[in-house]
């Protein structure tokens, strides 16, 4: 199969609650991502779009093909992805394959998300339809107590007294906060950036033991790249970026994972698909962008991803190994912590990021130095769907 | 790319408001598409689901995970689709090209749907939602309102007397009854098989010119099928029948195919994309499952498809041509209005049916005798997404 390459990345600012459409939101992204890919709309030969709650959110399904329209895509076969958090990752995937196999030379996919406009009550109970419906979401488990669980799961695991690994968590928030307090696209820009450890321990507790700062916000927004052929993304841009691996699985209900757990099972496999079909190890890997819908779910992913060995990757972060400078640089756009998590659009955003820091035009502050090779990390419910890619610069 | 087959299909029978979850359908449907297909759960590399409302309908996103893990496809990758009333073929077609490409060798793929669970009044109008949710929907246009629109349009782009129109549009109805009462897995097995014109002329006025017998139901159901490429496809089964072309298209809201009204331009593309990757023509088809969600959509898309002139497909229909027998059989399941609308599952529905034909396995009565090559045809909202596919038997 031929090798794929990002030729152009877009992005709404990720935000709070705002007054665009979902298409609207969705079409700024991909405008520039197909002005950054010097591609115009009639050279997009499909576009995939990752979208949870559009119809909850503002009554509209089939956000994709009124958005093909909108941009001038027109008449472009159009599909919607829904994998939850995941949704705009899986989009991007897809995409990739129908590239790579030779029946598209461009494809435009992205997300959009207008979770925000929803308020936060409502979006977590509708959110909450994304965990098993039938056993766990009855029993009152919406994502913050999933993830309060598994913290105490991971304490217990790997014999950390619940203190320290609040320490370690709140290094984790504090780390993002600061980065993405720098990120103009990002949620928390100007905000936060003062984040201290003792702020995020003594803010009030959203589920034990998270506190408000162990977790992201829900957010509007939106993401897009341009993707194209080898032979084509040389002659649009002097700095393609491959996506050398792509890897996805899925699991059922939280017990469907109870032998695994506080590990996700699913990504433990789509890290190493993504591995092996680039080729690469944890150890080429400069920087990261990755799933941290709460504090703790960053420990659990990069352990997965194998940036740290199992029950290690508080203290990384606590010594600045996870920092930009670092061993590897984790989350330099403020992730979905601080920049932010419009649903359908966070795993779009996430190779946005990565792109841009693999072409070196990061905001400066936040450039990780020399990054060459990069990886996205994506979790959809609790297990549902992990995606991961790994991206590396072509040039 | 590899030749893609249908191996194995399963379905659920298509039916009103019944008590099994999403999953539990889906399941249903999946277990006899892999058991036809002498395929076990482990074989199965990938699982693609189309689906619309099972968040409305039952508060249960991300379906395609919590399906892949209760039929024993453990943790593979599991997307969802959704376009719509085209969400099940749009997640066969892209099965398809994750064979095609050499990615995977099997993968399962179909839709679910709880419609009837919702009601009509409230499946009216969330399914609206899936029409253009800023300008269409609250200017009051349901989809009957949308055909009906359709069917005034066509009568006078093609100087047809409205009188005449309902008759012609009555016999399809009658055609699609007489079927769809023998087809056991039909919603309407069993009922209305002695449906009239007159009784079509005289049920009550839906949104005129469109009565009660010129629309399908709202149902719930599944379907299912496997696919695999050439080579493995032939270990599996002596009757492979093969994807020879797949198109699909998309359109903006209704004023974005002014020009083109009361054709649904999208479908003219998809199906001569179709056309042209199987490198056959409208007169090799025997057999066709089309989109007959109003009467007037049946007259709508078969021209669209080529089988019949502009404004004369009533006409063809009158005269038998659109039987079992006749010049292409049209709907030989009963079709969406008598088989039923189980909105994501409908085209993989469709495959279901045109594959057991192309095998010589129908029920006798509706068996189209000879039957080589069939052709399906699914539309998302108002023109949002149309995929045409063509199949045929190879052996």
């Amino acid at each position: 199969m031929r090798k794929v390459a990002v030729v152009g990345v877009g992005e709404t600012k990720f935000s709070g609650p705002q007054t665009k459409t979902g298409v609207e939101l969705f079409a700024e992204a991909a405008t520039d991502a197909m002005k950054d890919g010097n591609v115009k709309a009639k050279d997009v030969q499909a576009l995939f779009v990752g979208n949870c709650l559009s119809d909850f959110a503002e009554g509209q399904g089939m956000v994709q093909a009124f958005a093909a329209e909108n941009i001038g895509c027109f008449n472009v076969p159009a599909n919607r992805y829904e994998g939850a958090c995941a949704s705009g990752s899986m989009a991007v995937r897809d995409a990739m394959m129908w590239v790579a196999s030779g029946a598209y030379d461009i494809v435009l996919a992205g997300g959009v998300e207008r979770a925000a406009t929803l308020g936060t009550p409502l979006a977590t109970r509708t959110f909450a339809m994304f965990s098993d419906a039938r056993y766990e979401f009855p029993a009152g488990i919406t994502f913050p107590g999933v993830f309060a669980m598994l913290a105490h799961l991971y304490a217990a695991t790997y014999k950390i007294p619940i203190d320290k690994l609040r320490e370690q968590m709140a290094a984790v928030s504090v780390q993002s906060c600061k980065y993405g307090a720098q990120n103009p696209k990002g949620q928390f820009f100007g905000k936060y950036g003062d984040l201290t450890v003792e702020k995020v321990l003594s803010s009030f507790m959203v589920a034990s033991p998270l506190t408000l700062h162990d977790c992201c916000p829900f957010s509007d927004g939106a993401a897009a790249v341009v993707l194209a052929s080898e032979d084509v993304a040389k002659k649009l841009t002097k700095k393609p970026v491959y996506i050398l691996g792509a890897g996805q699985a899925s699991s059922g209900p939280l017990i469907s994972q109870y032998d695994h757990l506080p590990k996700i099972y699913a990504r433990e496999l789509a890290s190493k698909q993504a591995y092996k079909q680039s080729g690469l190890s944890p150890k080429d890997i400069n920087l990261v962008e990755l799933h941290d819908c709460f504090s703790i779910a960053s420990l659990i992913a990069s352990e997965s991803m194998g940036l740290f060995d199992y029950g290690k990757s508080g203290a990384a972060w606590q010594k600045g190994e996870a920092a930009i400078g670092g061993r590897v640089a984790i989350n330099p756009s403020g992730g979905l912590k601080s920049k932010g998590h419009p649903i359908g659009a966070t795993g779009a955003g996430q190779v946005y990021e990565v792109t841009k820091q693999l072409r070196g035009e990061a905001i400066p502050a936040l450039q990780v130095p020399n990054a060459k090779t990069g990886m996205t990390d994506t979790l959809g419910g609790d297990g549902g769907t992990v995606v991961n890619m790994i991206l590396q610069r072509g040039w």
